[in-house]
């Protein structure tokens, strides 16, 4: 198989990633913090020191908290909905956020009375137009400001910088969702004015399914929206009020644990990036002047990981299914789990898009096999 | 090291939920349900039939629907958050609930104005007062009754199919949690009239952490709590409306699903729970006669999987470090997330109890090993 669905879930993942589940499965898969014995505590600070790894991938020493948790979804659900609104309050989203987010807010908006307020962008080009949405800030101050980094539909980097220092001009409280990002692109948690990095390990941070969880100063209080056992303070009906333990109810995720922390051990964010930079490049390079293929590109710049394209007169799952099927190729077609960016693309009569997202393990000679196929697919 | 400590998680699992691990990750890690092309399909395949078992375990065919969550934590905030309260409503629960059912109806009682009801017990045996219950409901009908099916502190077998049939009298929603039972207790969903069954993998299932959920007939709706993708009608901000998609937001975690289903292929209910109840009473039989020790045992033919205890002059935490630093023996120590029922057992003063906890690889040269150590620990 050739594998062409990296922004879905990384696959492979590294070899070492396997064996550290393996190992943790068997020698110390227990209820971290819940014991009063050495493996137990083992769990514990396995767990402490993966904090510490993603901590210092996002330029984090010796501050900031981490709280993981089973998905960035379930990370994503407490942050925005840990965040106190006032009936009125404006929370801003961009049009190319993923359901994670545009689903939780979707729900508050009804539940709250908040207004839910897309970011403006350029319809040509298709990138967030800052100016537009600086002059949306004076009119509709932001309460509270979420952003994808990294678009998972067209793999274009949004200037999340520049957003959020404009947002924090109003005081708002800033969200990143970094699922496609994080272990992709270089992150520095104090240039980027974001309140909470929501973080997914099995995308770019190359761990297993089961883990995520967010990354913060701590500066922003959250209440508590899902709540449970902390192996702490039990008589107590309140969840502890510190990080992380407020954050963390039920038991941890060891097994999934252990797999991160062996990922974060060996990633090699800027060779990755380069290597996926010079894969998108040479397949974009070698479309552009086929008729028959539309691609959905960002500025070269500002483009990562993955492209979208559609052929004439193909619906996107059709094409999914012939390269699956006759070719042994695995992409992702569909609207991929994003309601609004598509009205700008403009994919909705082909059913979304074909994504062909690629790896730290994609090869050279897969984009060519790959190319080979479109070709074959539309010549022959 | 001998491991008394099963009903925090049980140790070890059985080879081939590792080997069904291992193979997961290697070979079918992808994200189910979203992709177009094989594998992602056989992914998804996976989680249909595991579900298939899960509904067979509780004597269910062709009816029923299977919520996979991460853990039960997040099973149990979806459903008590999910139902429609009305100012006013009793929420019934037992003195022996998890903070994984007590702090979530907690919040929901203050957020919601709603009214939670500890069901009565007998202070001497401890046991749930069937008719004093009965009498509460006719005074302040219940709304909804969550009620733990094992305590994980005692042991003891809650009599819940009494107290949801008095329940359903009053049309009350029924939510049984059996984190401690599934896999250990016969379940006959049809005569339970329990309206959601709360599982956990990791504990009496001998699955992995990183997987839980619920099974229910349907008949009760349930708002959406927790959002997100759901690889399906993707641009509606609205969740789907039915099972299981509404509640299935996220990628599955395939990896854990792999080592649930690999445990559920072989799980021999009735001789789990004889060799279980075995263990048990030979313990309590070798410690009955010593005064030092104080146990918390339910009558014996409601009693299964642990037994808590403390010892004169010394502190349940004490305890458990001395058998972990001297003797590697890991039982857990402290008040288990249960907030209420410890001023019933009166295990305060010695900060909670001393809980050992069997499982299908206990053996009884473990269990003897743990008496005579205690005899050390007070005579030598």
């Amino acid at each position: 198989m050739i594998y062409l669905d990296n922004a879905a879930t990384t696959f492979p993942k590294p070899e070492y990633v396997y064996e550290a589940m393996d190992e943790a499965n068997r020698k110390y898969a227990f209820n971290a913090g819940r014991g009063s014995y050495q493996s137990a505590r083992k769990a514990t600070q396995l767990i402490d020191e993966t904090k510490k790894q993603l901590l210092e991938l996002v330029g984090l020493r010796n501050q900031g908290e981490v709280v993981i948790t089973s998905s960035i979804t379930i990370a994503l659900n407490q942050i925005i909905n840990g965040i106190d609104y006032t009936e009125g309050d404006n929370i801003y989203i961009s049009p190319y956020e993923h359901n994670a987010v545009a689903r939780v807010v979707h729900l508050i908006g009804k539940l709250k009375n908040v207004k839910i307020v897309y970011m403006p962008i350029d319809t040509e080009t298709l990138e967030i137009d800052i100016e537009k949405l600086k002059y949306l800030f004076i009119k509709q101050p932001p309460k509270c400001v979420c952003c994808i980094h990294v678009s998972n539909v067209t793999g274009y980097i949004l200037p999340v910088e520049e957003i959020f220092l404009a947002a924090k001009q109003y005081g708002a409280i800033t969200i990143l969702d970094t699922a496609q990002s994080l272990g992709l692109v270089e992150i520095d948690a104090k240039k980027m004015n974001a309140d909470f990095i929501a973080f997914a390990g099995h995308k770019s941070l190359y761990g297993p399914f089961g883990v995520g969880g967010f990354i913060t100063l701590g500066k922003v209080p959250l209440k508590e929206y899902i709540v449970g056992g902390t192996g702490s303070n039990s008589l107590n009906l309140e969840m502890p009020t510190g990080y992380p333990e407020k954050y963390e109810s039920s038991s941890s995720n060891i097994v999934a644990i252990a797999g991160l922390n062996a990922a974060l051990k060996d990633l090699d964010i800027s060779s990755i990036y380069q290597h996926e930079k010079a894969l998108i490049e040479y397949l974009v390079e070698n479309l552009k002047d086929i008729p028959e293929v539309t691609m959905y590109i960002p500025p070269s710049d500002k483009h990562i990981g993955m492209v979208s394209l559609n052929i004439s007169n193909y619906k996107a799952d059709d094409v999914g299914m012939i390269l699956d099927e006759d070719f042994d190729i695995a992409v992702r077609t569909g609207y991929h789990c994003c309601p609004y960016i598509h009205s700008y693309l403009k994919d909705i009569d082909s059913g979304g898009t074909v994504r062909v997202s690629v790896g730290r393990y994609t090869t050279k000679e897969e984009i060519v096999d790959f190319i080979n196929v479109l070709k074959e697919l539309l010549y022959n």
